[in-house]
């Protein structure tokens, strides 16, 4: 058995959801060890996070800065870092790690600004460690399985590719309940960046359609808007797509669609066939080819697809969630950085640095058309 | 019980499926006699068409106007004219039996050009006649329950508002196959108008939000594509929406999303409450109200919601399908025309002349706005 | 276009909900033209039914005897009578009509005691007029479907056959509430036979099963219960069965399977391939094989099986339902009665009096196998 | 944070299934350390395996009494044990380490045999140590949320409880391919026991029902049957159920359903309420009650409902699957180990060894009745 990495992780204390979820994850295929930490911003919740989780105190550190500096000179140190913290502390942390050539599992999306992802791609491009970002539906076994047959050719010509992420849970206004330090965040400009539910859970969708169909996208018609009086953020968009080899469609994203838990669907139709999918039952996918009824493909199912099978636990009809799909970026990544034989696969696959940054210049072209009367607007004008 | 309204049929000869359904439909309720037609824009087409559905010879006519000049002489004559000929040639039938005071039902849209509408909204104006759309799915008995929801209250103020309507049957030149005679017309500007898929099922899908909603569309965002080379007019778009009271959504219109029969879903969003609707499956409808779990309501079932009881026609769980819907509009004009005593409910909700303005306002707006890089486009500018 | 059949009916008036459930599918496809009928077992009653759903006076008729005499004197009598009353007065009509070579549609089970069913059986041998029972779910054209794939062998040997069929509406005494006329007769043994809801949706249930599979029940084990107190009729069961080719499998039925509507369902494994279907979203089927992703076969979809496309209405996508699956049965006897040319294949699949008997004997050796601790009870030693 | 339990593993070596879930399951909260094993039935497999699998040399034993000898010498030895080997294989490993109290996580079905089953009961009434069985499927948090509904009575008095549990995978005799482990010990009566199908899932099924209800179950009348010739044990069954407080219902279990993976049921139906579950997509309950809508209920949503909150580890609609569900018995049973403050509460859910025993009673029952010609037989009847 190969040696679990070393990892470390900069936010995810107390208070915070998505933390706990990359320890989980990053413990699940038992690759990792959870060793080193700086779980908040401030030194003594940071030290009262990592005593509650178990982390050593020595190896709790107040900030990102000593934490990269000492563990760095260890013989022991950190393999890996995870960045969970909110968006616009995602660059600093990520940059100094890889400045020591520490691996980095950065959040999404990847930065708050165009100029902080900017300097992201610099360090990225200087560093000798890998970078990756947690575009974790990708991590779906069914997802992968989806991508394998569009790239097989099963759906001929990609002519329309939709997706939908719905939730409720920003309806009314949250953010100043006092007791929801998710919504606090997440629409304050000045941590989630230009767009609220464009950059939170447009940025998977959009990312999603991208990585099944292996199109890039080319410009959009946005319409953002704010429904929840006095809120600094969209909560609710749809956006028209123009893709790179001519396919169109559209997202709908909302984060006010009262009684949506997390419904993100997406549907891609070309000449030949078709394939759906959604999150909230992710072990299935609709399959339809011209002339023949559609099929229901299924995760470890009768299906042979290449990609389908590798990441499979368990047999099909136990169904597998979010967490195992989010484990399978960790699996993934630790499979790299030890070069295992399937590395430059799964190099492939993997949401890297330029994913991020195109998927920011998504964010900012979609605010700017907004902000524009919804004039359609090319993402290579995004600088 | 009622004497049986003795009805005609302008079109529906052989090769032609909807004159067949709207006859069906007559039926059901038992409230038409179908007497006299007009089946076909030849003379020995119509004959021969007569002759199959066993029509009195006497009264299956070469031409409308002579049909129109004939009946209404009749003591025993037509009481109402169904238009179910393609759309360039609604208005011309329609004017003549409304100028001779016969109760028109159309099919949809309304006309293929916005002047042909507004001389129909003129004729309609002067006759004493009612003036019926077809607008089918507006006769599902849980869409008028959703209506009365709304219209109680249940979603509180309407935020988001989304129309799917997703066909693959045009996704390759089916108009060109030499059997198809549906794909013919209906991609043919001159008979079916300025838009395709947009006119011919967005129609639909704009008119059921709006029903359901009692709110009416402002302006579209439109892109209008057509993915079938060769092909005459759009077999896909996407529309961005704004509605009279702020409410936002989107359109997906396609009849190229291959694999999809007839897949129409609408979802609404409110700050109260949510539902959603999809007519495949068209006997329930999911209901949801902020921090409740979802609810399913069904054609017959345990709600008791106002306009959701009258026309079931069999207890819940026995499905109804499209055809009780289709038929629902003519049982509900018949009892509009006899001065039953829900007259006045009825016309509230009978899709009428400024529906179908409406809508094909709705319709050029979207061509409109698609032409012009997909700009804002308010309807009050379609004249 | 061929005549009308001209239709009567024995039953059906006022307060009864199947007879205008009849009438509307008789008219479904104008296949039919309703014109006496005797429509109540009281003269007033009768006559009373008669005015308001607007049938002749000189053709309501006070009791059936008087009818069937004078109707077959007529130069214009009725070609076919439906016999829509309770079990318990099924028999009598259908001998008195059948004697007069009128052709008979006949609700189920086909009588209420095992004595009626062998006069009955009796009297068809005797007679030149049809005999067809309204086993309505044999009508869905996916469900002929299913028997198309099988006959055509795409099951494989059959090893397991589910029946499912659960409503809730008896879950409290209906019948003592005064205002249900059809929980009346339902749970009262005089008028529904031996068996309550195996009688009613149980034999819809086995009949469906072998219709599908064109296997033959053989034995039962059978477990009936009376839940709700005082009630006279078993109001749930779990049967187990055998069938003759070797075939196993069970059924469950239930009247007081709380929140169920129409819950009805089949499942059929063979050792080749699977199909299963729900009654309340019909237009669908479940079709699996070994070493596949399973299909979904749909109304007028993409699979070509034999029998599937005759009886579609409207397109895939639209769905049709239970009402359109009933009138099938009305279409089909008449071409049969007709003598037009699909007569032999429709001769095959049309409900008849030996599958009548059959299931007379289902529900007999189910009540007597319950009666006697669940001992398997062979169909061939009910007399 | 409480300090890890040392966890050691009887089986889950190499080609094993169940080995590696129950490890992933341990590890996913973070509640266990796997130190110690004898993970295969050869010593030097158990030791390869131990390689693999990255656990220490020293601690990898040949044979599970050398395993509790040393382990309950070492201060830092294991306090758990899981025991994941075929049924025959269980009772003797349990006692073993029970007698050195050291806590037994034992996979179900408790037992091959009654007589072993009857040892290990008085095993555990003499060890200071706890016994848990993995009846996983009760670890999902809405069985949980289902067990409090009707515990607090929303279904009232309950009438007619159902499991169907169907799988295809030995469709055909895998047994004899030659590369299916699983197949060849499950089919085999000298480790399995005496029933196939009704111990592996039918087990399961039996105790998740009367895990829901709180029921127990009395006596049954089984159809067990071995499709695939030459098999040594029933593939298939049909099982009439009665239970102790009146209710009845039937289970469904199979392993050659074709095209069935793993479609686990339930439905439990009350004079108030019902409840329905579907293992394959278990985030949703559907909750009925009289003469209201039916609610759907999600895991970590709206309905808040004592012990369906405790344990889940996302928001709502972000999936959790069979890992998670399995992974919270493991998280309960450290709880409860650790003396933590829910312990009682955790204690009335935890499947134990009356549980244990109790369905080696239905197994053998079933079996019992089967041969006997289904003869209803008592489960006090089976010693």
């Amino acid at each position: 058995m190969t040696k679990r990495l070393k990892l470390g992780m900069i936010g995810g204390g107390q208070g915070a959801f998505i933390g706990a979820v990359h320890r989980l994850c990053a413990r699940m295929d038992d690759k990792y060890e959870f060793v080193a930490g700086c779980l908040s911003s401030t030194p003594e919740k940071a030290a009262k996070s990592a005593k509650e989780i178990g982390l050593d105190p020595s190896r709790s550190y107040p900030d990102f800065k000593t934490m990269a500096e000492e563990e760095s000179k260890r013989d022991d140190g950190i393999d890996v870092v995870s960045i969970v913290t909110p968006n616009h502390m995602h660059a600093a942390p990520a940059i100094e790690f890889l400045n020591k050539n520490i691996h980095v599992i950065c959040d999404k999306p990847m930065t708050s600004t165009m100029e902080d992802a900017h300097k992201l791609v610099d360090a990225v491009s200087k560093s000798d460690a890998h970078f990756f970002l947690t575009h974790n539906y990708s991590g779906y076994p069914v997802v992968r399985g989806m991508r394998s047959l569009i790239e097989n050719g099963a759906l001929g010509k990609i002519r329309i590719v939709k997706g939908s992420y719905l939730q409720g849970w920003l309806g009314s206004k949250e953010e100043d309940s006092g007791s929801n330090k998710q919504a606090e965040w997440r629409t304050d400009p000045s941590r989630s960046g230009a767009a609220g539910g464009v950059g939170d859970i447009g940025s998977h969708t959009m990312h999603l359609l991208e990585f099944i169909t292996q199109l890039k996208l080319q410009s959009v018609s946005a319409d953002l808007t704010t429904f929840v009086e006095g809120r600094k953020l969209d909560d609710d968009a749809s956006i028209m797509i123009r893709l790179n080899n001519g396919a169109k469609g559209s997202l709908s994203i909302s984060q006010v669609a009262t009684g949506e838990e997390n419904n993100f669907t997406v549907a891609i139709y070309g000449d030949k066939g078709a394939l759906k999918w959604s999150q909230e039952n992710p072990n299935y996918s609709t399959f339809s080819q011209v002339g023949e009824p559609s099929q229901i493909i299924t995760r470890g199912g009768s299906i042979k697809v290449e990609g389908t099978e590798a990441n499979v636990r368990i047999p099909a009809g136990h169904p597998e969630g979010y967490l195992e799909a989010f484990a399978q970026i960790y699996s993934d990544a630790a499979d790299v950085i030890q070069n295992k034989e399937n590395k430059q696969e799964l190099l492939k696959i993997l949401p890297n640095i330029d994913d991020g940054l195109h998927i920011m210049k998504f964010i900012n072209a979609s605010v700017e058309s907004s902000n524009n009367d919804s004039a359609w607007t090319d993402l290579s004008t995004i600088k």
